[in-house]
């Protein structure tokens, strides 16, 4: 009886890791954090279940490439909020701050967290925030740096005569760049179209 | 003597119409359109080459998929600072405006035009943000479907208690979704380079 469940324990324990290797499923710290974070934020079922998730799922449909830089973009956005969510939460109480009065921060300004279980929030959702940010930089980092080239474009200065007329400069340069860009990904499927073909042929011969 | 300036002729017709056809060279109309704008836009030396160029070039550097997205969205960029520097323009003459009082457009904000070129340069704007948008109809679609679900997240309010739960609630399957794509684009990588490393073993077989 005793050597069963050992084995169905080393069993569960390896299927546990296995799925947490091949990043399949949340570690379960993380998904139990949530459901307590939950407990804090919660609402009532008729507002989360209105069929308006926060983030759309349709760029999630297209190629790869464009769902990892859309992905690139929801971590970056959950970062941003968590770490709003964090400064939200009510001033922790001396005895908590410890002994840095650099450490306090700006009193609530939304949310109905009582002041004691703002130290467990806090944590809980420093922890979430962590797990983010380790993914982004685990697997997120070219996308990060196209998100900020793109994030770059939405602060030109449209009204600056000196801008427009530069632009106007840059123009045959980046178009030229631009039309060939789209006449060599052309190609460039063409090519592994050839190349599948190629080597399903030879795997028939 | 006719019979070589002839052949010369269509010798060069036949260069352009190849060159155009391979979306290597801007249109010619294009590029003297824009050269013709620059009389209009103009600003010193000094201020054109001061190496701040208006658009980065750093993202197209990366991979071609990277590329195609950033470029996309150089072209958005492109498509609303050329409407907006038409906006600016002064107002046609009555006699340009025609029939049509709802043609009116709001007075010059800026620029150095004169009531008289106006028209001029409203032509060739129009004309060069035609050609953008082109481009980006004819290459850049599924680019836009992922700008503008980039875009939607810059809006998500994140002073909201409601979002903040029902962001929380998405998070598991989106965390989830994030690390399977990084291990998808992993094994992907990997199968690629097997199919060209076994392309190229056939091939010298």
């Amino acid at each position: 009886m005793m050597a069963v469940t050992a084995r169905a324990v080393v069993f569960l324990c390896l299927c546990l890791s296995v799925c947490q290797i091949r990043g399949f499923q949340i570690p379960l710290k993380m998904n139990k954090t949530i459901q307590n974070l939950l407990q804090h934020y919660k609402i009532p079922p008729k507002e989360r279940f209105n069929g308006k998730p926060v983030f759309n799922r349709e760029p999630l449909t297209g190629k790869i490439e464009a769902k990892m830089v859309f992905m690139g973009g929801v971590l970056d956005t959950y970062e941003k909020l968590i770490s709003h969510m964090l400064k939200q939460l009510p001033t922790p109480s001396p005895q908590e701050a410890g002994t840095h009065p650099a450490s306090a921060v700006t009193p609530a300004a939304g949310g109905d967290a009582e002041a004691g279980e703002g130290g467990d929030i806090r944590a809980e959702l420093s922890y979430i925030l962590k797990t983010v940010q380790d993914l982004k930089q685990k697997g997120y980092r070219e996308q990060e740096k196209l998100l900020r080239g793109l994030q770059a474009l939405k602060h030109i200065q449209m009204d600056n005569f000196v801008i427009q007329s530069k632009a106007l400069w840059e123009l045959p340069w980046l178009y030229e760049e631009a039309s060939t860009l789209t006449e060599n990904i052309r190609m460039e499927r063409r090519r592994r179209r050839r190349q599948a073909r190629r080597a399903k042929t030879h795997l028939r011969v």
